[in-house]
């Protein structure tokens, strides 16, 4: 059993405001006539951080990470808390953690608000993010919706392929593919797009690759032809001279922060690869199947 | 400059919906007629988790601890996040947070709606806390209010102090001081204190310890006398076996989630132990200063 399952067998006591609890992006919950929106993201050395990001990158990418569950509900980040577990009181690196975090606050429009800071072996990031809407979006969508996904997708994938297979050849591929590495430094929660959502009926955004993210809309087809579209020319690059499949990269790139979308009207910004239908889940007319080896876990 | 400072030089953007920022226990925002309670509170296993505390209890613990602060605001939570890193998937130890936790959940009527789990050398534990209120309550006093103190103080530091000094004899002093032991293993948040709110001027809970507590109120004259009615009797008692002085326990046992109080009205279910005044921090009118070595840090 799942960690996340345990919890919910578990934990089972229910108020008033809750409209949604442990099972989609965030939670929701009902005040007067307002829905908030709650998320939390934790980050930790050993397991999230490459050794690459810079400490400004670090601040901005938490911020990111947990604003991007919160723009994936159909809402607007209105306060950011970030605790953090710090393994030396290295005031150079809190400092430019804190200004990255600031330029994140000033990019999404979304106040520091809180937090708290412990002593720890290794460093800890645990950000916690509230939201604001009128019509909270959830993981799923109406039969006849066409799915979307927003920006382009794989050069995550790309960037750690090098990071954990040729980090002695780090420099040079950074040089070579410097998109690539931009997104993996500096992803971007598409705030931009939370202007559309009266067209959604349903919205999620990519942190475990978008294979593993479509099973949250149950039953759809989808087409490679249209997904290859959002594979941008340094990733195809990329999987030429590693030999790559692109399709795999595109299905299997995690932590890329963009959005899938359903609707029924077209979204501007973002590029069709499929539609819900009523049974199955099908690529390009076969069955498509997780356990066939789409979902790699990088982090 | 400490950590949290360079926080607030750096972190400046604001919204509308912001009272209070990073400055008291929790941060505050008004959305409509409604104030909200931010807080989070994060435990390392490394810095803050006795081994005594079973699964269960650290469980109930991470949710006390926030839940503390939420209350110290005058609020009633209402919505609680779990983050967890975890070193190996110990479903054992899992099952039996949760349960901890759900005790807490129960306890507090306060739902747990989300969370994450990520892969963490030791274990990790953050919370968050949203909390709901009408009116405020925050970390000052007017002059002329009583200052009061919830519970008793001392157990904390009695425990600690074998803890730390005594660890082979654990088990027999858990035998002769089981209420003292009981008070760190199980602490609880004083949630029964919010039907009494509207009386509060000030409010804030004690983490670090009464003396530091107390400087939030800036100006204020206590009582040892007073304070000395707040210690119980088995804090009594180990204080003699041990040749501790009763009143420095009481003022530096930290994480006794018990409440500070000022109101100018008489509260029920807490002792008065002084005054908030003009200008100066006296105890028994000679000048209180926390560098005479009234703060002890235990985590």
């Amino acid at each position: 059993m799942e960690i996340i399952e345990i919890a919910k067998s578990l934990l089972k006591f229910k108020n008033n405001y809750i409209v949604k609890g442990i099972d989609d992006d965030g939670a929701v919950l009902r005040i007067n006539n307002s829905y908030l929106i709650l998320t939390t993201d934790m980050m930790v050395e050993e397991t999230h951080i490459p050794s690459i990001l810079a400490p400004e990158d670090i601040g901005f990418r938490i911020a990111t990470a947990n604003i991007s569950d919160v723009v994936a509900m159909g809402a607007k980040p209105i306060a950011f808390l970030i605790s953090l577990g710090l393994n030396k009181a290295d005031k150079n690196f809190v400092k430019r953690f804190y200004l990255g975090l600031n330029e994140a606050s000033l990019f999404y429009s979304c106040p520091i608000v809180g937090g708290d800071t412990v002593k720890s072996n290794s460093l800890i990031l645990s950000g916690f993010c509230l939201g604001l809407t009128d019509k909270p979006i959830y993981r799923e969508g109406k039969v006849g919706d066409k799915i979307y996904v927003t920006g382009d997708l794989g050069r995550v994938f790309c960037s750690l392929y090098i990071y954990y297979n040729f980090k002695d050849k780090l420099k040079d591929f950074m040089e070579s593919y410097p998109n690539i590495f931009n997104k993996l430094k500096k992803p971007i929660a598409r705030i931009d797009m939370i202007k559309y959502k009266d067209k959604f009926t349903g919205c999620c955004d990519i942190s475990d690759g978008l294979a593993k993210e479509l099973f949250y809309f149950k039953n759809f087809n989808i087409y490679s032809e249209k997904i290859l579209k959002l594979v941008p020319k340094d990733v195809l690059d990329f999987c030429e001279e590693f030999k790559l499949n692109p399709l795999d990269v595109a299905l299997n790139s995690g932590e890329e922060f963009e959005l899938i979308i359903t609707s029924k009207y077209k979204i501007n910004k973002a590029k069709e690869i499929g539609e819900i239908i009523e049974k199955g889940r099908f690529l390009d007319g076969k069955e498509f199947n997780i356990k066939g080896g789409y979902v790699h876990k990088f982090y």
